[in-house]
């Protein structure tokens, strides 16, 4: 086996090329069968440039937990230049984009990966969290009340689920499930703004200056 | 202080006491602060004993998870003899009855459950076949298709979400979110029908039967 080229890099460039190792290989490795001298050795690098980075296989799995998070959410961030009422669309897409090309690293990180390390649980909090103020941001909400945040986090909820079930049952199509998840979100706006009239109100401005696009 | 009285049981009297005992142990306790000891304690029982109907703390842990799921299966079961526009507000009354009531074990149950035993993963998924038949059977469908499978495997996954963050964040009234969990079942179930005429044909003969009511 021709042992593979030792790149001089950064910090902060291996890092990263460390992190994308351990989307690849816990995508497609149970995390028990994955050892650090795996790594090292598909890295290119010494066991001990390893720890340098990484205290350990469980750090390296967090982190690498925590890459991935933070890739789907730079993915998912409603884009500004797109009309308000696309902008859900296009971020309902990404995430399902995600999910189809990276499967096996949504299941990890949302069935299994409380299971391996429980420090998982508070970037999968956060990653709602993010979502969520996604979400507020484009409606111009700072703090949510308690109906909108419940609607909210209930839909981001919703999605995580269905994406999952999704990965087991791919049967059904991309499309049907994108247009599921956005009813699902209009539904539960127009619901928390019935219910709540400060909602509502604090919505009006938004809804009259976005126009009939923003149906 | 007094030892409890030993009550003789029969095995299933017994093996129902314990459960019943898990789920306020496992409540108000953490998994590590609990010990066998503790739990032969509580019970009035010999460690002998306990050990004659779980191998250990981890199985007591899993059993506990399973009965409190089957518990909560019960509960939120449709009642056949409330119209079939009642049942879904009486099912999900049900849930958020248990999620106030027993909070701490319904966030054991899906948030840490799995980091405690990976075989609590299997209970979970079990759980929501389980709810979603209850739906098919209400909707007298066997077999779902792709569409409408997702819809309520998403809504399914969106009322765990909901309830999860309504523990953490519980001003949010009640009413608010069972209307909330309302709406959402019924846009899910109505873009499914709108997407799918196959699903929409088979559900057909039931809405024109049920009537008026089952708006």
């Amino acid at each position: 086996m021709v042992a593979p080229r030792r790149l001089r890099l950064g910090t902060d460039e291996r890092r990263a090329q460390l992190l994308e190792l351990g989307i690849k290989l816990f995508s497609t490795t149970s995390y028990d069968d994955i050892s650090i001298d795996d790594v090292a050795e598909r890295a290119g690098i010494s066991k001990g440039l390893l720890y340098h980075y990484f205290q350990g296989k469980r750090e390296f799995y967090v982190e690498t937990i925590r890459e991935a998070s933070l890739q789907l959410r730079r993915l998912t961030e409603p884009d500004p230049k797109l009309a308000p009422a696309s902008r859900l669309r296009a971020a309902v897409d990404a995430h399902l984009n995600y999910v189809q090309e990276h499967g096996p690293v949504y299941s990890a990180i949302y069935r299994s990966g409380v299971a391996i390390a429980p420090e998982v649980s508070a970037i999968l909090e956060e990653h709602r969290e993010v979502v969520m103020n996604y979400f507020l941001h484009d409606l111009q909400i700072a703090k949510p009340r308690p109906i909108l945040r419940g609607a909210l986090r209930a839909w981001i909820s919703m999605v995580e689920g269905a994406s999952l079930d999704w990965i087991a049952h791919p049967e059904l199509k991309r499309d049907a499930l994108r247009e599921l998840l956005i009813a699902g979100y209009a539904a539960m706006l127009a619901k928390a703004i019935e219910m709540d009239p400060k909602t509502a109100r604090s919505l009006e401005n938004l809804l009259r200056r976005a126009g009939p696009d923003a149906a």
